[in-house]
């Protein structure tokens, strides 16, 4: 059997019990290395194949044939695995090659829901994920979906918003945004959300600090009803009080 | 105090430790009466306040009075209570109204992770949650949010597709959806997600069976790249295999 694993932000706290079962009930555990160290108390001595960074093929190849062996193989992604996380790659491989395994996917939470509780309440209306990382999506499908989400007004929580290699990804975003949003729009921005090192800010567009932001972050831009108010986020449902 | 809780789908394997926590430090459980039966196993003996559908007001004022009394209150939502939840309703009542309640929110999984984990892999690249309920929020402005995701490519996961009140609502956003999307582009319904009765299918835009579809339903509409192979609905992240 192999568990595709979202063991959610990364804390204890936020994962769900199914998911703990399964990487108990594991042989084995994959996973990029900061996950594998985040989960170490639920691992103890199982044996445990860390990849590094942008090794995912190889990593989910090494999953798959220990599964087939049959053993139990945990591959853990952190958020959800089916959000930009490695149970997409898994069911590719399994549905395009030969592969005699049986997989199960385990939701987790994905970083927007736990920033969003950082926040206060910024999800409360229609919103959508983008990832400003163009290492396997065209640059213009992402400025196509940028400018799509702030015209129909979306709140929109970007992952994956800036890293070395694309420093520049979210400023340019925020300025595509800007024919159709108020400058005043708040904008959120939680680092490690759900570890011990959770940091936060509430801004807004005009007020941005991109220095604040890299690849463990997560930015969420409110919709036009989105207000801050007592240091909250908060997105109204459209409830009369 | 008063904890938000988002408890899930509604199975206690896909509910937080966090959630459970709090539910169980708390004095009093306050919610829609269907979550209060889910989490009866944790609830025990607890004082328990329900109330009926569309009470949401009465729910949330009922919560902070026991709270600024003193005591730990769960306020309990399906899902995260972030998203179409308990939490936005109660943040805009402290801070626009004079409470004085520690409030905090605690995230769960919301029915779009569990239902595409059920489904395969449907939200590996961009995706977006427009509720297609028009109680709180004027009809037009779904309709061009619907537009803009379909025309923009997003994955899309409809909340509240169809109930009583509003039959036609989710073949409405299909024929919007028409210009821009393939007929054949995959659809997956999860009925009851996560809960011991769950229900899904697989199909098409074309071959789309609205009377598969209740309040207690999950439709997610696949973008350019997604394809059903072996039963399951996988949206490509881009990998080259």
């Amino acid at each position: 059997m192999l568990y595709v694993v979202g063991i959610g932000p990364g804390g204890l706290d936020m994962m769900t019990f199914e998911a703990r079962r399964a990487i108990e009930e594991s042989d084995v555990i994959v996973g990029y290395k900061t996950y594998t160290h985040l989960m170490k108390a639920i691992i103890g001595d199982k044996t445990v194949i860390k990849t590094g960074m942008c090794k995912e093929i190889e990593r989910c190849t090494t999953a798959l044939e220990l599964a087939q062996e049959g053993k139990n193989v945990a591959i853990i992604s952190s958020g959800d695995a089916g959000i930009y996380g490695m149970a997409g790659l898994i069911l590719e491989m399994v549905t395009q090659q030969k592969w005699d395994v049986e997989v199960k996917v385990i939701p987790g939470m994905t970083a927007s829901i736990a920033a969003g509780s950082v926040l206060g309440a910024p999800l409360m209306h229609d919103f959508c994920h983008i990832s400003l990382s163009d290492l396997l999506t065209p640059w213009e499908v992402i400025e196509k979906r940028v400018k799509a989400a702030a015209e129909a007004d979306f709140v929109v929580c970007f992952y994956n918003p800036r890293s070395r290699g694309r420093k520049g990804h979210l400023k340019r975003a925020f300025e595509l945004m800007a024919p159709f949003t108020d400058p005043k729009t708040p904008v959120g921005i939680v680092k490690e959300a759900g570890r011990r090192k959770q940091e936060k800010w509430i801004t807004t567009l005009a007020e941005m600090d991109f220095e604040l932001v890299d690849m463990r972050t997560l930015v969420i831009v409110g919709n036009r009803s989105t207000y801050i108010e007592n240091g909250l986020m908060v997105t109204p449902r459209g409830y009369q009080l």
